[in-house]
């Protein structure tokens, strides 16, 4: 029985809106499927224009020691992706050459470098947060391409896939009180798209057995919501909007602190924009011209 | 004495232009280099509109085993980011947490993925030709983030930046004509955003002693072209633009052939998006709404 990602991965590849390559999870993308992402990629921005937010870009890599220092290693070692180099002599590149030729494991060759690819949009965020916010916070707007080592066949889990956020560093009710606004935001966007979803409570993807606890606790304060929707299978909905309310997690450890000295608390709305892009194509169907009237008016054409 | 690349990249940071991090490089871009950025984009786009190329879009991370095949391991070890990940069990975890906790090296608990990060956006492409040609040859608009490992305090020289790429395969004789027409039709976008270049026979950085050799059999045959202009540095002018003749070397590697079963030629032609936009800025002033008039109409605004 053929599984109903697979059925939504070969009509894409068929229709070329995804463009297969051998590893799972990686695609390349038809020059209309890139021009559904950026129309949606520009509503993400719109949403938030009436705040005036700073706007930032990244590409895809990231100060290792943010990296550490956010805790990710601890959380979730097994999504991070770490780039590493080589820079050995003639002698060393003759020995990485010969073991790549006869397929052998080359890596040994290879050292760290001061990067590691993006785990989430928002982590390039609060390094630059660091130190005394403005008496009303900081409200950012950031998109970046990352990184999640989960190789799968469900076209909505991709290795890398664009992430746009809003981050909120403030005191802690103005954190939360911009989370629930943009509960409503987020849900305006995906209802003028026309997705069927729904708000969920959810949680993290935390490692191993002491990540069970965290996952249950984040749970039991609601600090993860998440809009989720059908895309490839009709009974597993996918996070589509993730809503992340950091309490000070972030404010302690890049050391950003409110007007009045306190540690601040942080709270991110991240949109998978490849997620909501396949959303769009599963629900409405792979002939864009004939996607709802008020949907392409959405989206701008 | 303060480099006078220092004096560029300084200036670049006091107008917040572009965003520092602690890692040379790695920069943030802001909304308005941002819109810099895709504007050029969609000038190289257009300069091909007229040959209806396929076009194909990319995350930066490219099937490991293509880079393996494209000899790329050979020729630019130094420059090649492989991407590691974690893979282990609880016990693995405790003990990578606690090597970073006391900064020491983790990276021994890590793995080669499947995937390394893009040297250049054309990569992308030779796998997916793969096969017989059809009779005129394909001609592909692609565009990425690549990764080049080279730390520099330049600001023209990135780590991770986008590279927008023609990219043709054919037989021999259509291949060099279709280079011989880029020289003209970048020379055109060049000298539309009115900046100062010059078209210079190159070669590319390869790696050790016979590298040496590689370079000097590349500049005599005239394998390589660029466009190079003052960016950081007056009298040390950077590749803005570079054209490529590579012979048979990717078609004999991923087997592209011709309509009559002859292995194809290939050529690309590839603009380095950000180095344009730090040629505008550096040549033309940081006040964008200054630069001459012609140079606003052709960006659009």
């Amino acid at each position: 029985m053929v599984a109903l990602h697979d059925t939504l991965r070969d009509a894409l590849f068929e229709r070329k809106l995804l463009l297969p390559t051998a590893v799972a999870g990686i695609y390349g993308r038809s020059a209309e499927f890139e021009d559904t992402i950026e129309r949606i990629d520009r509503l993400v921005s719109v949403a938030a224009a009436v705040d005036a937010p700073e706007v930032m870009r990244f590409a895809p890599a990231i100060d290792r020691r943010h990296v550490e220092r956010a805790g990710y290693l601890e959380s979730f070692p097994h999504l991070a992706g770490s780039v590493h180099s080589f820079a050995g002599d003639e002698r060393a590149h003759r020995d990485l050459v010969g073991a790549a030729r006869e397929g052998r494991d080359w890596s040994p060759a290879l050292s760290p470098t001061g990067v590691m690819l993006t785990p989430a949009a928002c982590y390039h965020v609060y390094p630059l947060l660091a130190g005394t916010l403005p008496p009303r916070g900081r409200l950012v707007d950031v998109m970046s391409y990352c990184f999640r080592r989960e190789p799968s066949d469900d076209v909505s889990r991709m290795q890398m896939f664009r992430m746009h956020e809003h981050v909120c560093a403030s005191a802690p009710a103005e954190a939360v009180a911009w989370r629930e606004d943009w509960i409503d935001r987020a849900r305006r966007i995906v209802s003028r798209l026309a997705i069927e979803a729904r708000v969920v409570v959810a949680a993290d993807p935390f490692f191993g057995r002491p990540g069970a606890l965290l996952a249950a606790s984040q749970r039991d304060q609601r600090l993860k919501l998440e809009i989720v929707a059908p895309i490839a299978c009709a009974d597993r909905p996918t996070a589509i909007v993730s809503l992340n309310y950091h309490q000070d997690h972030f404010g302690r450890l890049f050391d950003i602190r409110t007007a009045d000295g306190a540690i601040a608390h942080t709270a991110c709305t991240g949109f998978g924009l490849e997620r909501i892009g396949l959303a769009l194509y599963s629900q409405h169907g792979f002939e864009r011209s004939r996607w709802p009237a008020p949907v392409r008016e959405t989206l701008g054409w």
